[in-house]
């Protein structure tokens, strides 16, 4: 099935928010076995809105709007489509009585705008809205299906993911297989090449790249019901040949994966960086719960604190320099040492874009971890700006702990 | 000048890459006085692209095509463009011998595939490409212009800065004046009840705000060059009624400021975070020549850290809580100490889900600045998820260091 998008809104237009809702429902869509063909992002006047409807159904049976399903005379969306389909809107006192009861929950009466709200397209289906005053709508006239969404993420997402694709998947004639995993510690371009003989094999199975810094996400699907045994086939053969780099399906993130699995294992962890600069604790701290597993964070950025708060010798940072094998290998000595935690992790390297020689170029980034007596280093070259470098840099240490020690507990 | 905005490539459509040209593209414009009437974001197939041109222009005469201008198949759109107009496409031999210097500069040979870079519709304005091989092209028929720019953004950026503008610019009849405002420490809401007044006093000036999690940036600008003075005077008042709060025009970030008037002013900066986790040292890590200033970062995030790593008093905890103001002071004290730094910046809060009581609920948090011997903690109660409370944290931390310190030096 082919679905267009139209998110409809001035900021968006105008780029003031940058339109994560467009690429976050055509993810979910693709995911679940549903054809994306379009986005369309159109201000919100009446004669705009219209167009933009009828120049998608040329193409597509199904539109998933987003937007213009407030209180204000500016939201407009649920009427213009009445309008398109020439149906009428009535009001529904059940979804009015839950708007009144919403702003009581929050300390507040509701306002007279509020009433066109709980107006809604006569037999359409209403979508529950949990975390705000919009609810959305499903109207479908004569094999077209239009869709209501409203536009903040925290509303939009969970309508999508619990009455929205129900309803679609009920739609969906073929069965859907699809299996999703997870990749690091390699790009698309080595994926591809060492996959390249799938795509031969198995000409009916989809297998998607989603690439992203440092993480490489493959979505493998069909929604052929006759290639069951081929689909499972593939995702075997995906599985041997990319096995190294697999750390799991879509449902996790490196960082939850490491803090979950080191907090069941009752394992604490202490970080010293230099070159990420705190970006790697910062993941740590962003799962909730880290502070059972996760010590303290040691930035330390000049040699003076890697001398006076780690303890690295000046002797190792004079002969070799702070970006170097054997300081790396210091600093995660000293942080597992002085936080008395189990695992240590270290970063140092040349972010840029200045600090670069021709032996150590911008780039040059080295990680370390220790764990149980032992430190091994890890050499990278990164390419890409500054951020980028310590983002890729942040990644790696996380995979390498991962894949190295996490999977020997 | 009305501009629609036209994302070709099927990575964007199937949600695989957030389209943050559609936004770039169109904050830009609009900072530059034209309005973007909307985007629209199709796969790379003739047909398609051939339809999406002819519904854009129906409302708007300019349209900026990204994506399409590589070496493969499926790279049509400056071909699309050409048999939209019904002009002929001719190679252009300068063109090509850049694309070939091009690829010997990277040490490879230029395949067959991508000689067709080098052509381009008959006397169309050529934009030539400095990060890539891909040229853009400007193409003028029957008061239609449509502009073709490559997807990354990395060569996209400038080709729009160095080529577009100027020429896009070139086209405006009226004067355009604008002036930009980077403002920290309120919210969208609060700023537009404090300037209502203005609204109604200049109806012919724009003013537009864009905000983002901290930071609440405003444009104001008049393309009506009667309007000169009008302009000025808006600027003023609002200079007047929100100068607590502006910390610039639009060109630096607040970490960027604080950095560089740090390292002009020779004072060294250490931080001891703790719900930020690593967040506020990395943003200024992020900032190049950072080193100059900042001396280290201490992520005291355990109660033993905060007691064996700053020198916090055990007391002071037990008797107040980690999350104190007491706490707050004796770590922003201690991380200046230690370091023998200028300036000690500190935080400590709850940032959630978890760990919040009556007392001490979700979303308080403690953020406090040491200079010249003097201790100031701000209290703050914030809104939002995990990672909002911790950016939150970290920004209103800055804004006071730049507001209430670094604008004293």
């Amino acid at each position: 099935m082919n679905i267009g998008l139209l998110n409809i809104g001035d900021e968006v237009v105008m780029g003031k928010t940058v339109n994560t809702n467009a690429s976050w429902l055509a993810k979910e869509c693709e995911f679940n076995g549903f054809t994306i063909s379009k986005h369309l992002t159109v201000k919100d006047r009446g004669k705009t809105i219209k167009s933009a409807l009828e120049y998608l159904y040329t193409e597509v049976d199904i539109i998933i709007t987003t937007g213009g399903l407030g209180p204000t005379v500016d939201d407009i969306t649920k009427e213009v489509c009445a309008e398109f389909f020439n149906e009428e809107m009535v009001l529904n006192e059940k979804v009015l009585d839950s708007i009144k009861s919403y702003f009581s929950s929050i300390g507040q009466i509701m306002l007279e705008v509020n009433n066109k709200q709980a107006y809604f397209i006569k037999n359409s289906v209403i979508i529950h809205n949990d975390n705000g005053t919009a609810p959305g709508m499903i109207s479908e006239k004569d094999s077209k299906v239009c869709i209501n969404l409203p536009g903040p993420p925290k509303e939009l997402h969970p309508m999508f993911l619990n009455t929205v694709l129900p309803y679609l998947k009920k739609k969906q004639k073929n069965i859907f297989f699809k299996q999703g995993y997870r990749l690091m510690n390699i790009g698309e371009s080595q994926a591809e090449t060492l996959i390249k003989s799938l795509y031969d094999e198995f000409p009916n199975i989809k297998i998607a790249p989603y690439a992203s810094v440092g993480v490489l996400d493959y979505i493998i699907s069909t929604n052929n019901s006759n290639e069951k045994i081929n689909f499972s086939k593939a995702c075997k053969k995906f599985e041997e040949i990319l096995n190294d780099y697999i750390i799991g399906d879509l449902t996790k993130t490196i960082n939850e994966l490491i803090v979950e699995t080191l907090i069941s294992k009752n394992k604490t962890i202490a970080i010293s960086e230099s070159c990420t600069g705190g970006m790697l604790s910062s993941l740590f701290v962003d799962v909730s719960g880290s502070s059972l597993t996760f010590i303290e964070g040691l930035i330390t950025y000049s040699n003076e604190a890697k001398i006076n708060r780690l303890g690295v010798s000046s002797e190792t940072i004079k002969n070799y320099g702070a970006v170097s094998k054997e300081t790396a290998s210091e600093m995660v000595k000293r942080v597992a040492l002085i936080s008395n935690a189990d695992i240590g992790l270290a970063t140092t390297g040349i972010a840029g874009p200045g600090g670069g020689t021709k032996e150590k170029p911008v780039g040059l980034v080295y990680t370390a971890i220790y764990y149980q007596g032992k430190v091994t280093v890890y050499k990278h070259n990164f390419r890409g700006d500054r951020y980028k470098v310590r983002l890729r840099s942040v990644m790696a240490v996380m995979f390498n702990l991962y894949n190295d020690v996490i999977k020997t507990f």
